[in-house]
C-alpha cells in the first residue's frame, strides 16, 4: 500500500509539473484527500494554485480541512468569494469551525454573515468554545431522538436529516428539553419492531462530558471506556454533540508529540506543519528558550568546579571519572522522571501517591547505585594502575576506587529521587509536569554530582 | 465525574474491606469495567478474591479482559474449571485470544479442547498471528454481506448473526470466495429500499491491511484516513477481521509510551501493569541496562580531560564554562534528535529526506550556536572580572571570552547535527532510530564537546 502510495505521489507530482489538468484529475480522484492534503502541503506555491484548480472547490474542500492552519487563509486564496463560501457551506461544522478560527477576525467576521441563519447560529456557538476543549473539538450534527417516540418514528425522524447526519454510530436519546438520557445503537433500530417504544430499547448513557472540559479528559474517557463517541454536554446535562473516536486518536498523539517534545526541552505549541515544512525560524524559536537558561544554570557547575580547584589538581586523576558520575545523575534522574511524567499522562498517578512514588525510586535509585558501584569500582581500583596512571603519594587506588564507588552511589541514589520527585513537585503547585524536561534535570543534577564527587573526594583520600 | 468517580472506588475499597458482598454487589453495577479492572488491580489478593466471587463469572468477564496480563492466570483461580470455560466463551474473539495468549502452553491447550469447534477452529485461527501484528489484534465478529444480495436479504443475513456481531459500523461486502470488495453503512441498510441490490449501494474499500503487517502500520491508517474500522485480509485479500478504532487508540498509546520510555534510555517491553504495581525488579532490569553501558562510555570524556591536565591546570578557570559547554550540546543534540524521531515515528520523514534534515539541523546548529555564543561569550568576559576570577600572565579575559564562544557555537553546531544525524543512520542499518536515547547522544557529545573546548582553548589563549 505505501509503495502504491508513493507511486501515485510521484506520477500526480510530475502531472502537476508538467501542468497536465486532465491526468492531475484522473489520479487525484483514485487518491485519499488525506494524502492530497500532504502532497498539497509539500508543493510549491504555483504548484499548489494549480492543484487546487485542477480540483475544484468541490473536492478540494476536504483538503482544506486537513491541511495546517497557516496554509488555510492562502488555499481560501485559490478559489473566488463565491467558491470560498460553497466550501465552507459544504464542511462538516467541526472542520468549518477549525477553518474559521485560522482566518483573520476580519475575514472570518466576513464569512460568517455570508453563511446562511442557521449554519450562522450553529457556527458562533461553536467559536465560543476554546479550541483545546470537548466544546471545540466536538461535530454537531449527530443523529438525536426524544425518549417518547417508537422505532418508527425514530427511523422516520433520522432519515428527515440524514443528509447533514455525520456519525449514526450511537444514536441519542434526549427529553423534552434536550438533556441526555441514554443511547441506542442503529441496529437496535434497524433490527426491532416499528411499534417498539425508544424508551424501552434505550441503554443509559453513564458518560459524558463538559464542552468547557479540556480536551484532553474527552480523549482519555474515550479511550479508557473503549468508547465510540463521547456525548457532550452544557451545564445542564443538555446534549451539545460529540466526540469522534477519530478526534481522540488526533488528540491522543497530538498530546504525546507535545510531551515527547517538552520533556527535551523544546517549547511551545507543535506546528501543524510537518517537521521538513516548518520553518527555521519556527523551530528556532521552540529550542532556543531553555537552552539559554540551562546555559546559565550549568555555569553553577563551574562554580562548583572552581571551588574544589585544590582536590582535583591535586589528584588529578579525579578527572577520569568525573564526567561519567555527573552523568550517570543525568540519565538516572532522566530515566526517573520520564516513567513518573508518562505515568501521570496515563492517569496512573494520584497527589496522594507521591510518598509511594518517592518509597519506589528511592530503593530503585539504591539498586541502581549499588550495580553502578561495584561496576564501576572495581574498574576504577583496577584499571587505572593497568593503563600506567598515577596517584600523588599518600593515596593508593583502592581508597581512589572507593571514592568513586560511594560518589556514584549516592549521586544515582539522589538523581533518581530528584528526578522523580521534580515533576510531581510541579504538578503540586499546578504546574504541567511535562515541564520538568530531561535536560534540565540532567543541570540540576550535574551540580549535586559535582559537589557529592568532590567532597567524598575530599574525606576519603584526606584532602 | 473524576470525583464521582473516586468516591465510588473508596466506597467500593471499604465495602471489600468489610467483606460486605452486599454492598460490592451494589456498587459494582453502577462502575465501568475499566474502573473496576483497575481496582482489582490495586487490592491484596485476598480482596481480589473477595471481589471476584462477589461479581460472579459473568460480571467479571469483561474485567478479565481489561486487567495486565501478568494477572490473567490468577485471576481465572477465582472460578471453577466450569466458570472459567463460561467466562471463556462469552468474551469477544480478540480477548479471548489475548487472555489464552497470556496463559501457559499446558493451561492453553486445554481450554482450547474445552471450548466448542466452531470458536475452538476461530481462536486457533487468531492464535497464529503474533500478538503485535494486525491479525493477532483484530475482531473477526463482524458484519458481512454478499454483493449479490439485496438489502432485504443483507438484513436478515445479519440479524441472524447479531449476537455474535460485535460492530456494524461498517458492513463489509465479499465475492462468493470471501475477497473483499467494498463496504457499506448500517444506515445505507436501514434507510433503503428493501429490493436494491447491494452492489448499488457499496462503496468500494480502498484501505486494508495484511494480517501479518504490523499493528502500529494499522494504527497508522486508521489514523490517517480517519477511519472507524479498518479490515484485515490475507495474502488473497480475502476478509479476515478488522481492527477498531479503539484497538488503534490502545495501539497508539503504547507505542508513544514505548517511544517516550526508550528515548530516556529505558528498554524492553512496557509493562502493562500501571507504574506503582509493577514490580522493582522490573523496573530494575529496564533502566540498568543502557546506564551501565553509558558508565562506561562516560569514561571516554574522562580521558579526554586526562589529556588536557595541562590546558586546565594552567588556566583553571576554564572550568567555569567547561561543564556548560559540555552540557549545551546535550542539550542541542538531545532536542534536533528527539524532533527526528518523532517525525518519523509520524510517517513525516523518508529516508530519501536526509539531505533535506541535515541542511535544516545545520542551519539550526549555527543558529543556535550562535545565539549561545554572543549571550555566554559577553558574559564569559565581563563576570569573571567582576567575581575577581583571576586569569594567568598572559591571557586576557576578551581571549578567555572568545575561547568560550568559539567552543560553545561549534559544539552545539555539531552537537545538533550530530542528534540528528544519528536517529537516521540507525534506520539506515535497520535499527528502530527509537533507540537512539538522548542519554546516548549527550554521552557521545560530552566527548567532542571537551575535545572541542580544550583544543579552541588551547590555540586561542596559546597554551
Amino acid at each position: 500500500v505505501a509503495e502504491e502510495l508513493l507511486n501515485y505521489r510521484n506520477r500526480i507530482g510530475s502531472a502537476i509539473e508538467l501542468r497536465d489538468q486532465a491526468l492531475v484529475s484522473e489520479l487525484s480522484a483514485k487518491m485519499h484527500y488525506a494524502d492530497l492534503a500532504s502532497l498539497y502541503e509539500d508543493l510549491e506555491d504555483d504548484e499548489r494554485h494549480f492543484l487546487a484548480s485542477a480540483l475544484g472547490a468541490g473536492n478540494f474542500s476536504p483538503i482544506l480541512a486537513d491541511i495546517p492552519n497557516t496554509l488555510v487563509e492562502g488555499a481560501l486564496g485559490h478559489f473566488t468569494e463565491a467558491e470560498q463560501l460553497a466550501i465552507l457551506d459544504s464542511l462538516p461544522d467541526d472542520d468549518r469551525v477549525d477553518i474559521l478560527q485560522d482566518l483573520s477576525d476580519e475575514r472570518r467576521h466576513e464569512f460568517l454573515d455570508l453563511l446562511d441563519e442557521k449554519t450562522q447560529n450553529d457556527t458562533r456557538t461553536l467559536l465560543r468554545y476554546g479550541e483545546d476543549t470537548a466544546g471545540g473539538r466536538m461535530t454537531t450534527q449527530i443523529g438525536k431522538i426524544g425518549a417518547d417516540m417508537t422505532v418508527k418514528q425514530a427511523i422516520d425522524h433520522l432519515r428527515a436529516d440524514l443528509e447533514s447526519t455525520g456519525t449514526l454510530a450511537r444514536i441519542f436519546v434526549v427529553d423534552e428539553i434536550g438533556r441526555l438520557i441514554g443511547k441506542i445503537r442503529l441496529r437496535d433500530l434497524a433490527f426491532n419492531d416499528w411499534d417498539t417504544p425508544i424508551r424501552d430499547v434505550l441503554t443509559t448513557e453513564e458518560n459524558s462530558i463538559l464542552a468547557s472540559a479540556d480536551q484532553e479528559e474527552a480523549a482519555k474517557m474515550l479511550s479508557r471506556y473503549d468508547m465510540v463517541l463521547l456525548p457532550v454536554v452544557d451545564e445542564s446535562n443538555r446534549l451539545l454533540g460529540v466526540i469522534t473516536s477519530d478526534d481522540a486518536i488526533e488528540i491522543i498523539e497530538e498530546e504525546s508529540t507535545e510531551d515527547i517534545e517538552k520533556g527535551a526541552g523544546i517549547s511551545g505549541e507543535q506546528s501543524e506543519e510537518s517537521y521538513l515544512n516548518t520553518s527555521i525560524k519556527a523551530h528556532f524559536r521552540r529550542r532556543c528558550g531553555w537552552l539559554v537558561i540551562l546555559a546559565f544554570l550549568a555555569i553553577l557547575s563551574g562554580f562548583v568546579m572552581m571551588r574544589f580547584e585544590e582536590t582535583l589538581t591535586n589528584v588529578y586523576l579525579l578527572s577520569l571519572f568525573l564526567p561519567m558520575v555527573v552523568a550517570a545523575g543525568g540519565n538516572t534522574g532522566g530515566q526517573a522522571s520520564t516513567m513518573v511524567i508518562r505515568a501521570m499522562a496515563l492517569g496512573q498517578l494520584k497527589p496522594r501517591d507521591t510518598r509511594r512514588v518517592a518509597w519506589k525510586e528511592f530503593r530503585l535509585g539504591l539498586l541502581l547505585g549499588g550495580l553502578l558501584s561495584v561496576v564501576i569500582g572495581v574498574f576504577a581500583i583496577f584499571a587505572p594502575p593497568a593503563l600506567q596512571f598515577t596517584l600523588p603519594p599518600g593515596v593508593n587506588f583502592t581508597q581512589f576506587g572507593l571514592t568513586v564507588a560511594i560518589a556514584l552511589g549516592v549521586q544515582v541514589a539522589t538523581s533518581t529521587l530528584i528526578g522523580a520527585l521534580l515533576p510531581i513537585g510541579a504538578r503540586a503547585i499546578k504546574m504541567d509536569p511535562a515541564i520538568i524536561a530531561a535536560p534540565a534535570i540532567t543541570t540540576v543534577v550535574d551540580v549535586t554530582g559535582m559537589v557529592i564527587y568532590f567532597t567524598v573526594a575530599r574525606s576519603i583520600l584526606g584532602l
